[in-house]
């Protein structure tokens, strides 16, 4: 039985707010159960050094969560003078996932940074920040298409991402945090609208893990994604 | 005539919500027109080595903004590797506002800690930070008290903040940001329920000020800052 | 009763000696009682990036404090590998300052940087830097006209500043380290030769304070600042 | 065609050096191909604070890389002042590798940091990194044996890694450098003596990747870490 | 011809003012010609952690140039985040110089910090810190002894400085900026009151040297020492 | 008696492989006895900008020391976030001894940085980096010339050092690490080819030393850099 008395198979309840706030080209706040990150899509008409004067765009991320997001509350980065391994590892990964859904040449010199900042953490804040990341890029690149200073669509695909885990011994989807702090293996999938692979990442946490087992796992987050991508339909349409 | 077109002694729109996330001892999210701070108390059973063993508690702040919470992206202070001089002396000011509302003595020794962090900034947020800041001191303070962990109340009165400017030639009250970018003088009023004086600052932009024009933003700061005590009232009731 | 002996209103003695290093071009030491702050002005013929092409000069200033300038020895901020909250503070404040008294228009694209660095501390450092940081300035832009480099004088007016505070239940003027350390409200008062408020601060450590004694501590701060003013006049004469 | 010569399913030389230096406890110079790493492994009797008391030993590791191990000369990460996100989450996923084949009771409180030093690249280091790390813990552990230091064997399993990719539109197994650059996908696996699952990482880069591609990659890894853990049986024998 | 007209063997004015501030248990203003340098020594009642409970004391030192002391302005330590590989040379050959002259076991264990802060430079701030350090040291030492918190004198002997070198072909003593920038050769002896050598330190710039005149510098540099342990005696008497 | 049982005026064993990676423009692994350093040269057609336009070229260094190097593991500088004073002291010593050797006209404007990585210490580590450097230098401009990009060679003469001491009361050659533990006086001695005198490091470690004990380790250096020569005359023939 999982502590929240979901199905093995069942996602938390997904809400997209859009325009949470008013600043960003693009924003959303999603909430996968009591996980809430605040997305802002930002749009600078410059790349970075490396790409310029190829005609390429850069998508790129950045990833914090407030200090009192989580249970007890954690230093604050900005204070502690550095960003945590973890944290670099997560904005990196989104940063990857979300490029993997856009055509640098469509979207043309020009930069969007997506801001992922976790309001309230629950378990798989770097999964929210990817799906919800999505929507604000999603929304920017509306904006910029809307003024015309995009022609070809840049965005292939939507990009959406679920953790999936082995706990008390079964496969389940959408691992909470009292499903994650026990998990033996514990796997984050990014997946596109058409259940694309763009990123699989799975740990064993004590036990190893078996072929099967992973297989099941993946089967899971096929479902989950399709679910995110529906949510991201609704709230972007 | 003010570009919000609010009259010269009209505070913005207060709205404090309270439990905003589910984590912290004490939460609120305030928004003073669109400035938007999310406000955390978090509560540890000890305090910073120089208190230890003096029976005395200790509150104290820390303040951020989200990169977006602004009209043009600012640099993520984690990414950056330090807290902007602006930063730090925006929460030594929060910080040492809250205190002296606190009996030290009855509070014991415990530490509190304040994360003011800016959603949506529009002018005034180090204000914001103190009034949802003390609000979430509050319910932080009610639920030790709720749980007999401390019997004499340690909040002594309520502690809030506004800020006042001369613009264009007056005196206004509440700079929202498009006023706070044009004034010649802008002034951070911290005062108790009953109008004590906890800490002024106030500063020529371009041109002097003189004691009259002083004496008018201080009659105005403490209008609104009744106004504020009321919302804090209504929130913590 | 002080515990100097020292009338409510009476300032410790001032005394400013100039050129005390050769290399600045502005330079003194003054000398506020037993705090006494080296202050040198540095000239470049460029200023900072935001300022270029716009034909305005600009003042900044910097803070520091020898390690043993204090009482008990103090870790030094460059070994520590930062400048602490309270250093940013000081040093934002003196430029603030310094520049109210500046028309930047007159002093062309060149930047001075002001830098104090506090020799021996009692209380004050602070105002001392603002007051002696000025007649560094004042050397140095006499340099500029004498050289012809600028016609019209781009300094406007004295600046000076002074900490008054309620002492023992007494307003005091020019709070030595014996009172600011046991004094239960503290201003710092920055202002011109015609006394021109160019910046308040005021805190309550631990009491409130009222309007009338505000007040109290505004004229004694007037006093004080013409005391310095006076000194300025001499040193630069 | 591989720009090597090698079949799709063919490893590179692997040899494995034991001893290459001679303070460490464990230590060996591997090489994977043109892929030089050293790694040791280092016993301090003594764990991390949140182990303290627990029974519970600790495997951590650190990497890094020459500053010419590759073809340009790289910034050197203790001149710059901080370790890249790429470093952390490298060593990250060494320390987690080496962990899941250790029974830390059966290590008991003391902790091995293997550090892994990469003095050549061409590809696959990390995955190198792995499996000379396991080499290095695996006679340190030995030496605290034959010393009847630890009387159960903590180390439960060999722990191996290999990188596999999509090169060309063909899936290949242990990709180096020039291959690494311009693959499609890339995925890198650790797994155990037994083909247990360690950990999967898998990453789109350009186009997404079908279950069937992932399939390929994972056989063809499977012979690779077998090929690998019979270099460390031999190595260790 | 020394640009200052100075004798190839002759010193620079010496002038060493003690009690130049008031907390420190030792201090004196060196001055060296136009070099002058802020020494205090700072006493604590306890050890580094690797000399707890060994009965030994420990004599450190640190070393920081005001901004302006020289001719051009240079970025302050502090606001630059470290200090310089310059800096950091200086100060351990400081504490090492001071080091050699103390019986460390009669001094017990008790730390003395040694700030040396150059206020102007014109060429051998670390000699002249060194010799003005150590008078810095004696003074505090003598206050030790004078409390009866020390019986035996820990200071061994007299710890002096003086910096040689090759100008213009000549070996000259006590060299200022204006020879330092122009040496071929350029050497910093610390020797104790009766010629023992403590520290050698002589570099080539450009040309190497011979023996024949490293053993110029070498006898120059007794004639300086010599005078500057005289200038100590006196400041000291 | 020495600990090794050598001589007093025996160096240890030399040995330098050329070629040990494949990558940088020169390398080479240097071992004196059981101090074993990996040096190369890495080239770059720019200046830094203190030199741009001004025909000169540069050659630095940078030195670094594996965490496990030594006896005891050492906390890796990458992840301390800084490079400790003893590790800017060793590569600006090894980076101005290697300058010393080299004409900066001859050599145009490129930028060769030497890096010197310790892999095992025995004592003696920044001399067997000068000298493995110079080795690595030597074989980069080889290269150079070679390929016609230099026509006149830049490198004036050999450059390489060797670290004297007076051990037990006797003055030897080359300190291993048991030696340079226990020494009171230790020297490092950077010479050309012919003897000329580069640069001297002398420290008293408790007891001062007298001119005669210098001269004998002077003239023990001189006999170890001729071996030491002889050695790089081997390996770059």
């Amino acid at each position: 039985m999982r502590p929240s008395g979901r199905e093995l198979n069942q996602m938390r309840p997904i809400e997209i707010e859009v325009g949470f706030t008013k600043h960003a080209e693009g924003c959303c706040l999603i909430k996968v159960g009591d996980t809430h990150v605040l997305c802002t899509a930002s749009l600078e008409e410059r790349v970075p050094p490396f790409l310029r004067n190829t005609g390429l765009g850069w998508v790129t991320a950045e990833y914090g969560m407030l200090p009192r997001a989580t249970n007890t509350r954690m230093r604050r980065e900005a204070a502690s003078g550095k960003q945590s391994g973890r944290t670099q590892e997560i904005q990196r990964l989104i940063g990857r996932s979300l490029r993997a859904g856009v055509d640098r040449n469509a979207l043309g010199e020009r930069q969007i940074t997506v801001d992922c900042d976790v309001i309230q953490a629950d378990g798989g804040t770097r999964c929210a920040a990817i799906t919800g990341g999505w929507v604000a890029l999603r929304l920017a690149v509306n904006k910029l298409m809307k003024a015309g200073d995009i022609v070809t669509d840049p965005i292939t695909d939507h990009v959406a991402a679920v953790s999936c885990g082995v706990y008390a011994g079964q496969s389940v989807l959408d691992l909470d945090y009292a499903e994650d702090s026990q998990a033996g293996t514990d796997g984050n999938f990014v997946m596109t609208g058409d259940s694309g692979l763009i990123e699989i990442q799975a740990s064993a946490e004590g036990a190893t893990f078996s072929k099967t087992q992973f297989a099941e796992l993946m089967a899971l987050a096929e479902q989950g994604v399709a679910d995110l991508v529906t949510a991201q339909k609704i709230a972007t349409s």
